[in-house]
């Protein structure tokens, strides 16, 4: 007899809760194709070198895997094997705007409480073939739409660039390429604080002068939002100003196409870890709920897909957790498990009264009914119970009575009522209830 | 630069592809749903000796992979993931009746043509906890009606036992042992016919005398289907006469759910191959296209749950393989690509109208509509020959002289009418068209 048990920071979903994620995910969905996008799947499987070389961290997290020689891995995201997709089949169109509802797999720490685990599902929307700053603020008006849409009220969608970030480290540092250092130290703000990430720079080698101003430059929109405040600060550092223009263009045309302004926060601390990000940088935080992390993180990755090809591809896009958003749902208490879909069970009550159940299955299944049909001869009580602990609305009973009359017995479970009505008459019984 | 693409025997899907796929995917749901199933999923990744000891011809094709010092495995089935379940979740309720739509991995080897894959979809429903034969009918008659939706017209549910084949194996053998060797002869008959069937059946050693006895059985409803005919072949044959009665009662409780008769057919040289199979088992074939297989194949299989139990606990289930559908659906000339769900492009005709494109965008998608803006300043020939490419039906233009009179130019790309109306006639005309 072999123990049953899961892979810890992997979990089996049980109809209840799955029934509840699957309305989440059906939001996520729906909202990403009234927004104008496609779907696409790739395989779990990838050959190992499709999936490394993008950033040191990610490299360390993937399940390998071996088929007679080939090296290969479980993908850790959705968006490498985009950027190798748009490479791969030319046929595309562009733009081509994709999402893709996935599992991913990383051999990572799993932290249950947070929402972190081994395997997950992540939910992306990419806009592939533009530069056009329209294409990011789409991505941060959808992520706004499925996030209210999903009952969510206090999140913030923090918003920044890469190029602003690459301007503080050149006007700071006197070096662009700081960047990196800076943004790694900076990422973990919410976790550890200013102090920490003091503490965090100094060990980085970064010099107390540098350290004084890149507090000071990272604080410059915490009283209020002026762009001119930080015009003047980046003087003339070009790739600085750029990115300003950046994050000004997607902040205003993310309010234009309905996002509350009091939801989007240009944010000079947003730095995000992954490396590949060229241009605007965004992510979503419950700010009364820290120790969940982001809900969702995305940005512009202009040279992913040149790792795959000669062609230059600009492209941007956001993931949504949806483990997150899951664990954040329970959290705030808006969070439902449904035992079950079923509409109605029909009993059973003698076996010469089968073919007679069937016969009404069919044609309820028919009218569009979730139905179920109990297998045994057991007694009602049993029967009952089942369908009280499952929430199926009503039960029916079909006895030898009820069908030499030409009728049926309905019990509702929610109000107690039970009635015997002609069987013509249930259908518009059960669609009545249905509402 | 790394080379884009896929590990062989994976894929990717495009839109076009996908979007068909998935109109596939969600009448299988449905069905399953209609007829009392609810969902479950489970983690790709399991314990290598939860997947291990099924079955000899499985044990060779997991994926395997590690996690410091822990041996695991990609699941090759839903079948074994689900019995591990039942075995570790007591809370689940009895019948438990699930359906599951998940990829699984085998290393095996890639026949496209014939839709088989190294990662493919598999589309399952079982009932845990009961014996009853109502929930194997229920089965077979759940199966008739997706593929039925889904446009098949010539297929065949073929039905036997276990059971059946253990008797012909002690009636003729005198050992019901011997059922494994001849069910795995027998289950070639398809690929290789009778010719192939007997060698096969010598090299296993059985006699003469023995496999001409094969044949004959096998043979038995050849012309029509007799029971009592077969009734009489088993004489005392306890198990064989068992298998019978359950066949009988299958196939008449699954023609009272509404199966047609000429599409189910009880058949003695069904052996099916897998060893956990117990009683009833079925699969359906495409009699005109034998080279595509089975497009579902399953049975009862009360051992199962017990191998990581103590409780035995009876199952009965399906398998739909999306994959073999997809091919199969494709090769009869019934799957049908669709290029996008978009419904509408609004063309960027000058940037001063953005913020209007942005607002009409909005309102058009809460509206429920799939609505796409354009990014770049292109040309309108340019903009027109995206959305015809993707068959989207309509493309809105918002130019200054519409604005300034709070009118839309709409041009329908399937009949070439454009006409510029008042906004606010706006979504009824584009409802009209959605039909």
């Amino acid at each position: 007899m072999t123990q049953p048990r899961t892979f810890r920071g992997t979990r089996d979903f049980l109809p209840p809760e799955l029934i509840g994620r699957r309305k989440i995910q059906e939001i996520i969905e729906l909202t990403y194709r009234r927004y104008g996008f496609q779907p696409l799947e790739t395989p779990a499987i990838e050959y190992f070198d499709v999936l490394t070389g993008k950033s040191d961290e990610t490299d360390k997290l993937i399940y390998k895997l071996e088929h007679k020689g080939d090296a290969l891995g479980l993908r850790y995201d959705l968006t490498v094997p985009l950027a190798r997709v748009v490479a791969q089949h030319k046929q595309l169109p562009r733009p081509f705007k994709r999402y893709q509802i996935q599992p991913v797999w990383r051999a990572d720490r799993p932290q249950p409480r947070q929402g972190r685990f081994r395997e997950f599902v992540q939910c992306d929307a990419d806009i592939i073939g533009t530069a056009s700053l329209l294409a990011d603020a789409e991505i941060i008006a959808l992520t706004n739409e499925i996030l209210a849409k999903l009952g969510f009220e206090g999140f913030i969608i923090r918003l920044s660039s890469r190029k602003l970030l690459r301007g503080m480290a050149s006007l700071i540092c006197g070096d662009e390429e700081k960047v990196f250092p800076l943004c790694r130290c900076i990422d973990k703000l919410d976790k550890i604080g200013w102090d920490g990430v003091q503490k965090e720079l100094a060990e980085c080698g970064f010099t107390d002068d540098v350290r004084a101003k890149v507090e000071k430059f990272c604080g410059l929109w915490d009283e209020n939002l002026d762009w001119s405040a930080a015009e003047k600060v980046l003087q003339n550092v070009e790739i600085g100003l750029e990115g300003l223009k950046e994050v000004r263009e997607v902040y205003e045309r993310a309010i234009q196409l309905g996002v509350p302004p009091e939801r989007l926060k240009p944010d000079l601390t947003l730095a995000r870890g992954l490396d590949y990000y060229t241009g605007p940088i965004y992510e979503t935080v419950l700010p009364d709920k820290p120790h969940i992390g982001s809900l969702s993180g995305g940005g512009r990755y202009d040279g992913l897909v040149a790792t795959f090809s000669k062609e230059n591809v600009p492209a941007t896009g956001t993931t949504l957790g949806l483990d997150r958003i899951q664990t954040a749902m329970k959290e705030l208490g808006i969070f439902t498990e449904v035992p079950s879909e079923t509409d109605v069970l029909i009993a059973q009550f003698d076996e010469e009264g089968l073919p007679a159940v069937l016969a009404l299955a069919t044609k309820l299944r028919k009218a569009d009914f979730n139905v179920e049909v109990w297998y045994e001869s057991d007694r009602l009580k049993k029967q009952f119970t089942y369908a009280d602990r499952q929430q199926i609305p009503f039960v029916i009973i079909l006895g030898p009575d009820e069908r030499a009359a030409g009728k049926v017995t309905v019990k509702s479970l929610a109000t107690g009522e039970q009635k015997t009505i002609p069987e013509a008459e249930l259908t518009a019984l059960l669609d009545s209830a249905k509402g």
